[in-house]
């Protein structure tokens, strides 16, 4: 049967957006092919705002029946944090009919060489860009964004994340030319000659193991990345994220047919509940690749266990900010409470510890005490959050009740600067909807050397919108507890407010010792939690909140390898 | 005190060789700034062929010190494979006064940047390259190499693959700008703009474990591609062959000095006899990166436990050379009787078991059986090794009474189709000089099914001057076999001789899934157990004989990681 969709037809219609994409990472200027404002679909054969509500509804309470084989059950149970009950259920695998399944298709794959690969998982990125819509309401009603967010995050942006994979793949594979002749001179004597071919081949079958807030925007690099390298793809979601990852799975294998290969080179593996299924399938010897956002144990788990494996993870850090002088002191406090905000502070790159000397910092406002900067800090969230329709747009649902305990929890840590309030969400009455608590915190040498009560609590993350007011004694101080929480936790993200060289150098030292990727004062509209692909590293690798960065040559260059035939010329 | 070498005249010297090392590492042609003719030196400054082991013999029975810190007693004990005591002592290290010594400089080392790195390392290789005849005795007298492999492979081979290295660290670190400038527009409102910059940071000390057979080829690649990435560098050499490690640790120290960066960011690590520090020192927190090169079992010991660091490993495998059918009989046997030959098969890419189906192979001088390619096979390498002088100065010497024992042990294996004979070396009475032997094995499906004690024998591997004719049923038992033993066992090298495409696809296809690198009937001036720098893979990264090849993307993307400092324009 000829393909539907030729390798001609997609390298015309892709290759000028392959190559822009290999023009941004190289220069990493702005540049992204998906657009972020709702209105920007539904054109283009794309659904709008009512065809992709639409088409979510009418996935609700169905079975999402991917056609993969080994099929042995359906599983589901998702509930939306909006507290809709999603009803969908999920193909469950039987594994050993289904991981060799997925290798039938890999010798053609592997074949069709790099571009290839590239075009075909653009053409997924692209209709899955055209269904942005649906996907927005796929991601709002399991991670708990809000509607805005989750088009934006988990459309457009974590396309960008999925095609930025797919451009580092690409260049990485054709580092190394097709063919190569290799003539040596031996003086007099005939030159020795060699023809030589090098292929790329793949590992196996990567694993991308889902989570719970950023389903398509943290599963996206390590699915494209090890798709684009020649690879199978199994996707594990998070149980409570289960949708858009199946949307995704359901549009690769779809794209694939169309291009003549096997489906079963994307499946999903959902699971009962309380299977944990990520073990088993991290072991299995099929598995040759594992992608993996969650938690720091569950991460050390498969570094360690998974060894048959190369194990890319994210897990958890402590960001901190330093604050220690600005010339802009409403900037900085907008900024802030944004930061603090966005998402209920739901996201791996949230700041956590607000490092504020003890004797205040100075400002374009004059002095500030220590105490003046932690209460304007919370007038400013406040001021941001006054407005319900506005903090339900910015705050989203609190994603599941471990974040909404440790919220409750967090107002006994110490004196509450910010209390959390209740917000009630018209729409959906059924959401868990939180402002942020900021704590204050004692960061005095003499108790981080002591171990106090206050550093158990700041120096551990503290996932949700909690974030502690930690007074040191001096910026010497807080350049030494940046350093240690990075070096110790990890840390997504670093702030620093500073108009100090010498402050502002230490800082970035701290930040070039311990690989943490820092921003400096944000007064705008950029926040410290947000990353650009193309452009920005998520996390940088090199300390343990992260083994990979968002993407570079070492996020792909391992998912392949390189294999040589050579004979005499 | 102003650097004698500057930056600048560095760069002005070696810029255009490293251009033509990034360019012949893309198109994978033949290449090399490094002469293998021992008459090509003594011009340009460097050591000829008397100076050259004049210096050698200075050195014997002395103490290098190399200035290093915390050096609290000398060590040294090697006797060369050839009979001589080399007397040379080493600075034996207190280990917590050298690794923070060697964490002093590392600042300066990130902040001159990925092309000052580069050129010193380039000028580092300079002044190697001009005393290759004094690297070559020194190799030559741990290795047990004969002197023209030695000079060739210990010096400009290995300055080749250290080059590469450094060719593949510095792309790898530019591939990200310096510098960007981020817009982002933002409709009828000011774009976003942010100012960023990005910096190559090192993970911090690298560790080199140098093995016994080819201290400085297996030796310089991770050398130098952590010192390029920013890295100090730790080397710990065999106990049998410092020198040519402790020779290379001086020039970089003197290198460095002379460049203005701190000499302690390169180092040796010599050790007591049975003193092991090897795992002391993989596990030490300041040890980031360590590069590998030796038995299995340790290399597997140190994937398990040097968790804290980046490991790349070269352990053993078995390497295969299926015979299937030829249009040169004699130039395939003349062919493998070299690749068994060369430096007594001690190499971890010469060929250990010849798959020959039992009812022979086809050639143009007609059908041959088993027992016939055999002989044939055993009368080649007679006749390349008949003349002892010339049997000398191909086999080198036994390295060390391991593999002695295992030669000796072969020939109980089963029917010798050729014995193993002393030669006697004149210049060296000392030396332990063997020719191969090739012992006949049942490869029969049944026996390795029901695995029998040839299964045993073959399917280990036997470092050294033994190799394997193993009779198999039919080709496609012999593509089985070599698949199972790539799966198992690992290979850095396969070879195959057919003429028949269908054949070739097979042998090829077993290859591609197992990632083994695959040379296809040699049978000129090339042999399978040789790889060329810039051109061949040494090693795929993909089978268990080895974790990593020589040089790729992967080789040298995680030695250190990007950190980005951004801010509002």
């Amino acid at each position: 049967m000829a393909a539907e969709l030729t390798a001609h037809d997609l390298i015309a219609r892709h290759r000028p957006t392959l190559d822009q994409a290999l023009e941004a990472i190289r220069t990493r200027a702005y540049w992204s092919p998906h657009p972020e404002h709702p209105k920007a679909y539904g054109e283009r054969g794309s659904l709008d705002a009512a065809a992709g509500k639409a088409a979510f509804d009418a996935v609700l309470g169905t079975r999402v029946d991917l056609g993969q084989p080994g099929t042995d059950d359906w599983v589901g149970g998702e509930v939306s944090p909006y507290g809709v009950e999603l009803g969908v259920t999920y193909p469950h695998a039987d594994l050993d009919v289904l991981l060799p399944a997925m290798k039938a298709g890999q010798r053609a794959w592997r074949d069709a060489g790099a571009e290839t690969r590239a075009v075909v998982c653009l053409e997924i990125l692209k209709r899955i860009s055209d269904r942005t819509h649906e996907f927005a309401h796929a991601v709002m009603h399991t991670s708990g964004q809000a509607f805005m967010m989750a088009l934006q995050a988990g459309g457009p942006h974590a396309q960008d994340r999925g095609l930025e994979a797919v451009a580092y793949a690409y260049v990485e594979q054709v580092r190394t030319p097709d063919t190569a002749e290799w003539t040596k001179p031996q003086g007099k004597r005939d030159p020795l000659a060699l023809t030589k071919r090098f292929t790329p081949v793949p590992r196996g079958i990567g694993l991308v193991i889902g989570c719970n807030t950023f389903p398509t925007w943290n599963g996206y690099p390590g699915l494209f990345a090890s798709l684009a390298t020649g690879n199978a793809v199994l996707v594990k979601p998070h149980p409570r994220a289960v949708l858009p990852l199946a949307l995704t799975v359901r549009v690769a294998r779809e794209v694939l047919t169309e291009a003549g290969f096997d489906p079963n080179l994307v499946a999903l593996a959902a699971e009962r509940p309380g299977e944990g299924i990520a073990k088993t399938l991290a072991t299995r010897p099929e598995i040759r690749i594992i992608d993996y956002t969650g938690s720091t144990s569950f991460g050390d788990w498969l570094e360690a266990n998974a060894r048959q494996a190369q194990v890319y993870t994210e897990k958890a850090g402590v960001n901190t900010v330093v604050v220690e002088s600005t010339d802009d002191y409403k900037g900085m406090l907008s900024n802030l409470a944004f930061s603090l905000s966005l998402y209920s502070g739901q996201m791996c790159t949230t700041p956590q510890n607000l490092l504020i000397p003890r004797d205040g910092v100075r400002t374009d406002e004059g002095h500030k005490t220590f105490d003046e900067v932690t209460a304007d800090l919370a007038r400013a969230v406040d001021g941001l959050l006054g407005d319900d329709a506005r903090a339900n747009a910015l705050l989203g649902a609190i994603v599941n009740p471990d974040v909404k305990a440790r919220l409750e929890a967090a107002a006994g840590l110490g004196e509450v600067a910010l209390a959390s309030r209740e917000i009630t969400n018209p729409e959906f009455p059924g959401a868990v909807v939180r402002t942020p608590v900021i704590v204050k915190m004692d960061g005095a040498r003499k108790f981080w050397e002591g171990a106090a009560d206050d550093e158990a609590a700041y120096m551990s993350e503290c996932f949700g919108p909690v974030s502690f007011a930690v007074a040191v004694d001096s910026v010497a101080d807080a350049v030494e507890l940046l350093r240690r929480t990075v070096r110790e936790k990890g840390a997504m993200t670093v702030g620093a407010y500073t108009t100090d060289p010498e402050a502002e150098r230490a800082v970035e030292e701290v930040c070039l010792e311990e690989a943490a990727q820092l921003s400096l004062n944000l007064t705008g509209g950029v926040y410290v939690n947000q990353t650009a692909a193309f452009s920005d590293f998520h996390g940088s690798g090199g300390n343990p909140a992260a083994n990979a960065a968002l993407t570079d040559g070492a996020f792909v260059a391992n998912r392949f390898r390189v294999v040589e035939v050579r004979r005499d010329s």
